[in-house]
């Protein structure tokens, strides 16, 4: 029953060889979605008040914040770009625990593949690994341990950064249990500060302290040796109902993020069935906003519940409204975050659509289902019922999908050359030399460019007072 | 109901003038104590793990390590101090919640004083409103907090030190509430962890952490309104039963930090009655140890449950052995930190007089008493029972009390000259016109010296590295 120390041999001990194929691919996938997720996010103004507050603390600044010219030192940078990956709440969920999980393990990780070069195989696989852990973890102690009010990316992911953090700098057996329980005593984040900037901050929080935690364990710096599953370890005091034993059983065997899934659409998941009908019905009857007498929807409780704003003012209520959710499918066929801005919110056509749209409760829809009816002017009723949801596991995004995903959030940062650039990095994740490229590659030539002339001038700055020295 | 909001008004609005004087001298207690098991386990190979771990990624070096010549910046020196004044388990203790009020609080807030000159009643008020903060926040969560399995000390030690660092911030009320949310959501430290380094760390992370959560609201980064009392906040996902009015209540009336107290010993506080009638025997009768044929004590349950280690081999081991406590309370007087080193564990001398000591649980003894019988070879039998041991709330340490304990710590790091002026700026702490001197005048010149020849030689290094480009 040596939950932690029986993970710890497991993670340091596994080799890529038995990692599955389809296995490697699922994880290009996740890293590709979060790296977009991190640079779409990379201007939004609570990772501008969180770089006001810490960048003049940055140690040596070897690690890139996604999508800007920011660097910042391998901690810092792990705690902002886990924090960037989740600001838009579009970030992947391993649908067992609601896990969001590349963040907290990727952000650490690829900080560290800044500072030194490291090969994609070890990179993948430590991500892989790293989620592996903190899904495993989730296993165990969720429902009781959401339903009480942890934020499970923050609290489980803490150990998949550790974990992975701690496979990449050679840690041994018992300096992972130390990681492991260094990160256990660090588990934190309240489901209380969602709708808060605090909340995207979580993940990141999760990456930063559990990069913190290998580094220590790698310098023999000790903890309890089952800050999982001890009397007073996690497992324990953070659930009321745990199954510890879930963490261990057929490792190796099955791998947690085969079970990963990418929204399609920047908004609750509950939204995602009915935005998905009604870009279905658009594309194949090739629809415009004004051939539309009205729109009625047929959705599962929750939808009315969590989404059922009926004339949202801004970009952030929009997410709430699945009103404004149809309205922007049928006339931008998407609902990415650019259906989620001010504007689009306030576009005069998309509220007079969105004022046409009805929804109602019916018994037997699922959660990840939805009937949807749309009257023409033209007298015609065109229906559709969504079974399964796009981006759900019975229906997953597309690889190519998830590249129009991404080209949709790096819009207006990357240009198209950049952002295609990217995409092949990200795809080739596990054969790089050098992973610490996809970072280098995440900043804009504009803003290497400022950058450059910047540091320049800072150069000139400090030999001009050399001199007068 | 707005607890949040209703304390973070006082923090921020609270006038030093109305601290009454009796406090103040506490609060410099607390400091002079705190400051001293810093400096004393400044040379612990916990500190020099942590610190082989995190300097390298230190940003601007703006921040002593008490004791030591090392600087880090204002984060990671926060991290460390607060490490290093729990190390030896020798802090003060605020009794209503075991809380080590001081390491948290203490470790962010001079860390800040050294970034930018301080004045000693700005500090010391800020120290008093960080104690008061976490104080009130563990008594409403204590007892069931801690029995689910929560080190308090970390808990509620990041709710303090965002409150004082936040209050030298400047933080306006709406800024504060979000310095307690930030704190809230980081709120971690497992007591499973006792027993290994990352116990000590906990006081450090909160810290740290606490530090962070002012830093970032100051620039307006937001967390939830009610991160204490809201329904998926602190006080509900961290304890099973909680009084959140208790934070409010008679705020500004009462001073948690009165209640503080600390520790004449340095180990668990169950056997301080047994070594306190030692001492006050040995003393009066100057005993001796070749006096004594045998020690028997009556003692309370927890005394034999928690430190009836026979035959301890290591200086940690000793300090769960009441036999060995005894024996060098007879042959030092004393039962500091060098009391229990492994050389003072394994002195024969002890060891003779440790298994001349016995012990019998006996119903009617508190914990804070003991029955001593010494029968000494000459057939006499000198007999005390100690009603409160020395250090509790009926008989504090007086304040000379706290300078030999300052002393006793020193020993060996600082000169007698250097530790005298560093005890007279602590007891000065609330009249200082920078009160950052404090961690200066930490630093023996011996390491000072050994430092600046060490800076010499880098700035030479660098030099004609120039020279070669």
């Amino acid at each position: 029953m040596e939950v932690t120390r029986t993970l710890a041999r497991f993670i340091v001990g596994h080799r890529y060889a038995d990692v599955p194929e389809k296995v490697r691919h699922e994880a290009a996938r996740a890293f590709l979605n979060w790296v977009g997720c991190a640079v779409g996010a990379s201007r939004h103004e609570t990772v501008g008040r969180a770089l006001a507050a810490l960048s003049e603390f940055s140690g040596p600044r070897e690690a890139t914040v996604l999508g800007r010219g920011d660097k910042l030192d391998i901690m810092l940078a792990a705690l902002m770009n886990g924090t960037t990956s989740h600001t838009f709440d579009y970030d992947d969920t391993h649908l067992k625990t609601v896990i969001h999980p590349s963040g907290p393990v990727a952000s650490a990780i690829l900080a560290l593949a800044e500072r030194k070069p490291l090969k994609g195989e070890d990179f993948l696989h430590a991500f892989i690994l790293g989620v592996e852990t903190e899904c495993r973890i989730g296993n165990a102690v969720y429902p009781s341990h959401y339903d009480i009010g942890w934020h499970i990316t923050a609290t489980a992911g803490v150990f998949g950064a550790a974990a992975a953090a701690g496979r990449l700098l050679g840690l041994n057996e018992q300096q992972m249990v130390w990681a492991l329980g260094i990160a256990a005593t660090q588990s934190s984040g309240l489901r209380e500060m969602f709708g808060s900037m605090a909340k995207p901050m979580h993940p990141g929080n999760a990456a930063r302290n559990g990069l913190l935690a290998a580094l220590l364990a790698s310098k023999n710096f000790t903890s309890a040796e089952q800050g999982i599953e001890g009397r007073r370890g996690f497992a324990n005091v953070l659930a009321t109902e745990r199954n510890t034993a879930a963490i261990t059983e057929r490792l190796g065997q099955t791998w947690e993020i085969a079970l990963n899934t990418y929204k399609p659409y920047a908004c609750g998941i509950v939204e995602h069935p009915a935005i998905d009908g009604c870009i279905q019905l658009r594309n194949e009857h090739k629809l415009k906003a004004e051939d539309i007498e009205s729109i009625a929807l047929r959705v599962h409780p929750l939808v009315l519940e969590l989404t059922g704003r009926r004339t949202p003012q801004t970009g952030l209520e929009g997410k709430f409204s699945v009103y404004h959710s149809c309205a922007v499918a049928i006339i931008h066929g998407a609902a990415g975050e650019a259906q989620y801005s001010d504007d689009a919110v306030r576009d005069p056509r998309v509220v007079a659509l969105r004022d046409r749209v009805t929804a109602a409760v019916e018994q037997g829809v699922h959660e990840d289902q939805v009937h949807v009816a749309i009257q023409l002017k033209s007298g015609k009723v065109l229906e559709r019922f969504v079974e399964h949801a796009a981006g759900s596991l019975d229906r997953p995004m597309s690889d190519s999908d998830l590249e129009a995903k991404f080209r949709g959030l790096a819009d207006g940062i990357l240009s198209t050359t950049e952002a295609d650039r990217l995409i092949r990095l990200c795809w080739d994740v596990g054969r790089l030399k050098d992973v610490g490229e996809v970072a280098r590659a995440s900043v804009p030539a504009a803003v290497m460019k400022r950058d450059e002339v910047r540091r320049d001038k800072e150069k000139r700055d400090s030999n001009s007072k050399g001199n007068q020295c």
